[in-house]
C-alpha cells in the first residue's frame, strides 16, 4: 500500500493558510490582508499605503519555501510578501492587493525569482498597478549556477541569493533612496550573486507520497528548489568534496556567471533546504569558508548560514556566494526588523582566528605534586589506617557487588569499585599527604577519577571534592593539636553531610531511592546527632557505622528510583540489596572499626 | 545491504568539531576555546574572565541539538556553552575550562538539563571550580511533561524549555543581578515550564543506519531528544489533534506539572526537532494560540516558533508552555546578541486580529461598467473591423495551431487561442467602448484574462496592459479628430513596443527564441521605420504585417529558447513554425489589412 508522506499538517490545501496564521501568531509586527485566505498577503503591520514615504520592496512566489519570503517582511527588508499555494505563483490579484496595500508615493519594487509563472503574475499586477497610477518597478532574480550557460533564459532559477537581494534592497529603501535607485541597487545585487543547489533526497508535498528517487547511496548536485531534477546524480561523498565541487561550479571562469576574481571581497551563504540539521549546514559553512580564502583567494566578510529558502523537507543546502563592495556590505549589515534575517553576523571578523586562552587554574595546589610525608602524624597514621581498612574491605566485596549488580543493573559494580580501591591503596603509598585530611580527600578523588571512570567514579570523585572543600573550610581555621579526634570527626561529619548534598544535588537521588545514599544518609544523621548529644566520637563514628549498614541491608525493600535499576521489576529487586549502598556502607563501616582500633592502640 | 545514512558531514566523529569551526565563522561574536577540538567551549568573543563584571551564565551537553547550545551564546544570554559529542555529555575538564574562562568575580550559574551524565559531569565541575574559588551555582531543568508522575526524577527529562530558562537567566545577569538571585530567577523560570515532544520519525547518529521504528503511518508521543522512545505509538493524525493532545497532556491538573490555571499569562515555544519544516512547526503554533486561549483560558503573551533545541535530523516538534508574569516576559524581551534566540517575536499583539483592508483602486474605471457606444465613430468602426478580423482569422486557425502545437508543445495552443477570440467578439458586442481606442484594448484584456488562462492568457493580457498604458498616456493629450487614422496608428506602434517591451521584461524571451515575440518585434520595427520615414501609414500597417508573417514563418529554423518547446529535440522543431508566432502573425496581418479595407472604403 502506498501512504501519503508524513507531515505536520492537516488538509493539506489549507497548509499556506495555516502557515500564515502561525507566522503572525508568532511575529506581532506581521500582518495579513483582507481577503485572506483567498488573498495571502503579509505585510508589516505598521505600515499603510497613504502615509508611507519610502519605497516599498514587495516579493513573494510560490509557497515552500518557508522562511521565504513572509519571514522577511519587517522594517529595514521586506514591506509585503505574496504567497502562492506550493511552489505555485500566488495570481495576479492578490500581487495587486499586496501592491495597494503597502505602496504609497514613493512607488514600489517588486523582486521576483526567475521562474514563468512568476514573471507572468507579478508583471501583469505591476502593469495593472501602474495603469492604476502607482510608480512600480520589477527585478528579475537568476542566480542559479548549476547548469552550463544555457542557451535562453530557462536554465537560471530564482534561488536562495534572492534572500540577499531583498536584504539589499529593503536597506536601501529603508535609507530614504528612490524607487530608481532601490530598483537599479537591487539589480546590482542580482547581478553580483551565484548559487548552486545540492541534495540527499528530494521535497515531498503535502498530501503526495514520497519519491525515493537517490535511493540509498546517490546525491544530486545542481538542483532547484521545486524538486526539479538536478544537473547530475553522484554518489554520495564527504561534504568537504561536496563544498568543493559548488565553489568551483559557481565561480567557475567559463560559465562567467558571478563577475568574482581573485581578491574580491565576497558574502557567503549556506542555505538549508528543508531537511537538513543546522549541523550539517554549520559544517559545510565550515569548510567553505577557508577554501573561497586559501584556493580562490577570496576575503570572506559575511556568512550566513540557516534556513533562508527552503523547499519543504528536502535534504539538502545550496551556496550562494555575493561579490560585496562596501556599500552592499553596508546594506547587509544594516538594523531590520525582518524576523528570519539573521543577527549576529555583522562586524568585521579578525583576520585570524586567536583561541581564547585557557586562564590557569586559581588553585595552586592543583599543580604541586603531592608527596606521603616522611613522618605521620598520629592524624595520619589515623587516616592511613582508615583508608587501608576501607578499600580492603572493599576489594574483599568485589564478587558479592558484582552478583547483587548482576541481578539489578549491569554487573560491573564490584570490579569497578575494585579498581578504584586498588588505586587508593597504590597511590597513597607515594602519593597522599596523609598529614592533611583535606588534601588527601582530594587525591582520593583523583585516585578515582583516573581510575574508576563512568558514573560511580564520577559520584565518588564529587563526594570526595565536597568533602575537601568543607574539610578545607573547617580545619584551615582551627587546627589545633589537642583534641584532633574529635575536631577532625566533627569536621568529617560536616563534610559527610556536604558531600551527601552535592551527590543529592548533581545526582538526582535522596534517602529511599535505593542508592548508595541510602547507606551514607543514616550514618551522618546519627553521626550529627550523637556528636551533637556530646557522644565519644568514636563510638559515634561506631554507631553511625551501624546505621549505614542498616540503611544499606533496608534497600532489598526499596523501589529504584534513580539509575539504571530503576528500569527492573520490582520482583527482581526484592531479591537484594542495592550494591552501591552495600560497597559505601562496608568501606564506611571499615574506616569507622579501623579508626577505633587507632585510638584504642594509641590511648 | 545496509547503508549509514546520508548526511553531509565527513568523518561522523568530527561533527561537533566541524559545527563549532563553522559556528564562529558565522558569527563572529562567538570564539571557541584554546584546547580545541578536545576542548569544545564556545564562548562570548568579547569575555574575559578576570575584566567580567557580570555573573556569567554557562549552559551546554551533549551535541545534536543545534542550534542548543552554543547558539544561544551572546550578551544577554549565555556566556558559555560547552558541548558534548553527539548525545553524551562534555567530560568535566571541559566545563571546568568554560568556568574558568568566562567566570569573574560575580560567579557563574550553570544549567544542566536533566540527565544524568550531565548532572554528574557539572555537578563535579561545579566542585572542582568551587575548591579553586569560584563562586558556582547549578539550576537543574527538567519540565518534561510526556509521563505520568514519575517514581522519582527519572522520568523528567531537559527538553526545549531550557532555552527559556537560559534567556531569563541571561538577561538577569546582564542586568547586573548578583549571582543568587540569577540563580533564583532561572530556577523559578524552570518550574514555570513544561514541555512535550511528538516525532514522525525518529533522529539517525552520524554514521549509524537509519531506524524505521515507525514505519509510514505511525508517530511517536511524549519523545526525548535523542531518539529515546515516546510515551506511546499511535497513528498518524492530523496536526491539530496532535496539538490538542500535547496541549491538555503538559496542562493536566492531574500531573500538576506546570502551576497554570484559567486566567494566567503563558508564553508558547513551538520546537522544532530537526527535520519538521518551518511551515508545519507555523501550521502547529497558528493551532496551538486559539486553543489555549478559548479552551484553556489562557492569554498567550508572546509564541516562539522555529528550531530551538533539536534531535539531529527527527522529523518531529516539541511544545513547551510557561507561566509568564511581567517580570519573566521582561526577560524574555531583552535584548540579546545570542544568534539563535527569535527576534521580532517581542511587544504586546492587538487583543484581537484586525486584518488590513484592501484600499480601494485609485483607477476608478475599474469600477464602471464599460458599454459598447451606440454610435460609433469612424476610428470605432476601423477598430471594430481590425477586431472582428483578427478574432476571426484566430477561429479559423484553430486545427492548424494545434496541430504545430502537438509536435513542439502540448497541443492547445489552437484551442487555448480559439477560446479567447470567441469571447472577444462576444465581449465586443456589447461591452467594448470601441470609440476609446485605450479603454477597448484594455477590455480585450479582460476578455483574454477571463476566457484563456494560462501562460499564454497572461501573456496577451500583459500586452494590452502595457498597450493600454501607452495609448492612454498618448491619446488622452491629443486627441484631434483630423489626422486621426495616422495618430492612432503612430500611437499604436509605440503601444506596440511598448508592449513587447512588456512581454519581453516579464516573459524572459526576445527575438530569436522561437516565440509569439519572433512575429510582432519584425512587424512593431517595420512600422516604425516606416512611419518615421513618412510613408503612408495604412502602407505602413500592411508592410509591418507582411515582416509578422515573414518573422512567424522563420521560426521553422529556430531553436526554442524558453517556454515549454525548449525542452523539445531540434529535429522535431525543424518541421514546424512556432505556433504562438503563427498566431500572432495571423491576427496582426488580419487587423492590417480590415484596416486598409476600412480606410479605402471610406475614402
Amino acid at each position: 500500500m502506498v501512504y501519503a508522506a508524513k507531515k505536520f499538517i492537516n488538509d493539506p490545501s489549507d497548509v499556506v493558510t495555516e502557515f500564515i496564521e502561525g507566522l503572525v501568531e508568532t511575529y506581532p509586527g506581521l500582518q495579513y490582508l483582507d481577503g485572506f485566505p483567498e488573498v495571502k498577503v503579509v505585510l508589516r503591520a505598521d505600515v499603510s499605503a497613504e502615509k508611507y514615504d519610502k519605497v516599498a520592496v514587495i516579493s513573494g512566489g510560490g509557497s515552500g519555501h518557508e522562511p521565504a519570503h513572509a519571514g522577511y517582511v519587517g522594517e529595514g527588508m521586506l514591506t509585503a510578501a505574496i504567497c502562492g499555494d506550493v511552489f505555485a505563483s500566488p495570481p495576479v490579484d492578490s500581487i495587486l492587493a499586496g501592491i495597494r496595500a503597502v505602496t504609497g508615493p514613493q512607488g514600489c519594487l517588486l523582486i521576483v525569482k526567475n521562474y514563468t509563472g512568476d514573471r507572468l503574475n507579478f508583471g501583469l499586477a505591476a502593469e495593472q498597478a501602474k495603469s492604476e497610477g502607482y510608480k512600480v518597478e520589477t527585478v528579475i532574480v537568476g542566480e542559479d549556477s548549476a547548469l552550463p550557460p544555457p542557451r535562453g533564459i530557462a536554465g537560471r532559477r530564482g534561488l536562495a541569493g534572492t534572500v540577499l537581494v531583498h536584504k539589499v534592497a529593503g536597506a536601501a529603501a529603508a535609507a530614504g533612496l528612490s524607487l530608481e535607485k532601490v530598483a537599479a541597487e537591487a539589480k546590482c545585487a542580482s547581478e553580483m550573486v551565484g548559487t548552486m543547489g545540492v541534495a540527499l533526497s528530494v521535497c515531498t508535498l503535502p498530501g503526495q507520497v514520497t519519491s525515493d528517487r537517490l535511493g540509498q547511496e546517490k546525491m544530486e548536485l545542481g538542483l532547484g528548489i521545486h524538486g526539479e531534477p538536478g544537473a547530475a546524480v553522484v554518489d554520495v561523498q564527504p561534504v568537504d568534496v561536496v563544498v568543493s565541487h559548488v565553489l568551483q561550479q559557481i565561480l567557475s571562469p567559463e560559465t562567467n556567471y558571478v563577475p568574482i576574481t581573485r581578491g574580491n571581497r565576497v558574502v557567503l551563504m549556506v542555505n538549508g533546504l528543508g531537511g537538513t540539521p543546522l549541523m550539517e549546514l554549520m559544517i559545510a559553512a565550515g569548510k567553505a569558508v577557508p577554501k573561497l580564502q586559501l584556493e580562490f583567494g577570496l576575503a570572506v566578510d559575511r556568512v550566513y548560514t540557516g534556513l533562508f529558502m527552503t523547499s519543504l523537507d528536502m535534504a539538502g543546502f545550496s551556496i550562494s556566494i555575493m561579490k560585496a563592495d562596501q556599500s552592499i556590505l553596508d546594506r547587509l549589515d544594516a538594523p531590520t526588523k525582518a524576523p528570519n534575517w539573521p543577527v549576529g553576523t555583522d562586524g568585521n571578523r579578525p583576520p585570524a582566528k586567536i583561541p581564547v586562552p585557557i586562564p590557569p587554574s586559581r588553585s595552586a595546589k592543583s599543580a604541586e605534586s603531592q608527596a606521603r610525608p616522611k613522618e605521620l602524624s598520629q592524624q595520619g597514621r589515623v587516616l592511613e589506617a582508615a583508608i587501608q581498612a576501607a578499600a580492603t574491605v572493599i576489594i574483599s566485596l568485589k564478587d558479592s557487588l558484582n552478583e547483587w549488580d548482576g541481578k539489578v543493573g549491569d554487573g560491573d559494580c564490584g570490579s569497578t569499585m575494585h579498581r578504584g580501591a586498588t588505586a587508593i591503596l597504590e597511590d597513597m603509598r607515594h602519593y597522599y599527604p596523609l598529614n592533611d585530611a583535606a588534601e588527601t580527600v582530594n587525591e582520593i578523588g583523583a585516585s578515582i577519577s583516573r581510575a574508576m571512570g563512568g558514573t560511580s567514579g564520577i559520584i565518588y570523585n564529587l563526594l570526595c571534592k565536597a568533602a575537601y572543600a568543607e574539610l578545607k573550610a573547617n580545619t584551615e581555621s582551627e587546627v589545633t593539636a589537642k583534641y584532633c579526634e574529635i575536631m577532625l570527626l566533627e569536621c568529617g561529619s560536616k563534610a559527610l553531610k556536604s558531600s551527601i548534598a552535592s551527590v543529592s544535588k548533581y545526582g538526582g537521588a535522596t534517602a529511599g531511592y535505593r542508592t548508595m545514599l541510602d547507606a551514607l544518609i543514616p550514618a551522618a544523621q546519627v553521626l550529627e546527632e550523637k556528636l551533637s548529644a556530646g557522644e565519644d566520637p568514636i563510638c559515634a563514628f561506631i554507631l553511625s557505622a551501624e546505621a549505614a549498614t542498616k540503611g544499606a541491608e533496608s534497600t532489598i525493600q526499596m523501589q529504584a528510583q534513580a539509575g539504571r535499576s530503576s528500569y527492573v521489576s520490582a520482583e527482581m529487586l526484592a531479591t537484594v540489596p542495592d550494591p552501591g549502598a552495600m560497597a559505601a556502607a562496608g568501606w564506611y563501616s571499615a574506616a569507622a572499626r579501623a579508626v577505633k582500633e587507632q585510638y584504642q592502640g594509641s590511648s
